[in-house]
């Protein structure tokens, strides 16, 4: 069993494209609201973390593959997983899902980053409460 | 004769949605690069300007009207012109053509705010020399 | 008292831009989401609208003012009211509220258009429904 | 000597975030756009490919790795290279860069499909000389 987080996603108009589906680009939305939900659900809001420890998060890499298109109108839920842990970097591994259809699958690494230096720094406290509750090991 | 600057945008899967051609909201994003380009004709860059007087253009109104709609590899000649002028604010008229198709027309009214006080400010001389330039009166 | 439709609107990184506010053109996005939310209260799916009928809405004309800015994990209030009706057209009157303070008022004329021939249609009768329940008469 | 193909891309406030930056996910655009301009250079009209042999190119899979940052007004040049190609589909090697600084760096797999089976078919012979001319091997 996977202990993830997962978040609903609505398809609007502004998400498709000409081909009838979703702008491949704009998985990675998807994949990042579910982010930023999976920390507010733990109560952490990334502009408090911000102001607190003078860090923010950058992607540093990311690795989609589309297995299936989603339409306009579709409800995908979006999942949320620690994959791996470094001290200032997370791997997360998402996918995105139309009722029982895999349609994305994801592998997304943020970095904690220094406003002011711009370097690498250790992740917050706060925010290491993602990786005991929704990481693979801990299912 | 209207002395009018224009730039060429074209239609790349990202502009479009799934009704098969360029998402409405994304003529204002054509408009600011048509803007944009502009001022750098001239001369001026943003940022530049932003560091020199602290001050910031903020779009303050936006009013588009669609006649034709834009498709995937469409070229699009956007047009740039000083409707009317205040000490704070400038009203561009703007339009998207397709070859000799009128596809939509706009104004956008952009407003010069002070960067740390948030509040109208002067626009800057340099900017001033567009109006002269690019006006329905100079024409 | 006017008996609009309401709907919550998160603001994450996708919809800012370096100004550190909501880009402008984004507002359009939120007041389409807003809108198809409110059909889909009434029971209405746009896409088996389309495949009865053989229409679709087309935004006509967009009018939008932008009175103060939303910032990263804002939570918006989108409204959706009817303020004017013809055979093949309806003019929406919305605005983008956190918590009490108005962010943007937009007027969006959206037209049914047969999506063979691509010309003005009646709209459908179960859109009707719309305007008997949100519009400014109705209230 | 590598035979790449480059493209310009200016970066505008639409393609920026909060961050102050080039929102990760709009280098996908950056790159497709850089794609479809070496196929424009070569003669080949995506919308006319389709046409002509019922097949449309879909993204399979992207993998993008973040280096530095780009701003507002950079001018960034983004390269083609096919690094690998099959039957039915190909595999770009892509990158950003604003001067001499490597932005990003992506391999990007797109799939040729039959646009009424939507299932894999042969990559249209015109194609191919994208492969000839701005391949890793052809260099």
């Amino acid at each position: 069993m996977r202990n993830e987080f997962s978040w609903s996603v609505r398809v609007y108009y502004e998400d498709t494209d000409a081909g009838g589906i979703v702008f491949y680009a704009n998985y990675l939305k998807f994949f990042e609201r579910a982010r930023t939900e999976c920390l507010r659900a733990l109560g952490i809001n990334q502009l408090q973390m911000t102001e607190k420890y003078r860090t923010i998060f950058v992607v540093k890499a990311t690795s989609v593959e589309y297995h299936a298109p989603a339409r306009l109108d579709d409800e995908l839920r979006v999942t949320v997983l620690v994959k791996e842990k470094s001290r200032a970097s997370i791997t997360f591994l998402q996918e995105a899902w139309c009722v029982d259809r895999l349609l994305s699958r994801a592998e997304v690494k943020v970095c904690c980053v220094d406003l002011d230096a711009w370097k690498a720094v250790a992740i917050p406290p706060e925010v290491l409460k993602l990786v005991t509750m929704f990481s693979l090991e801990a299912g």
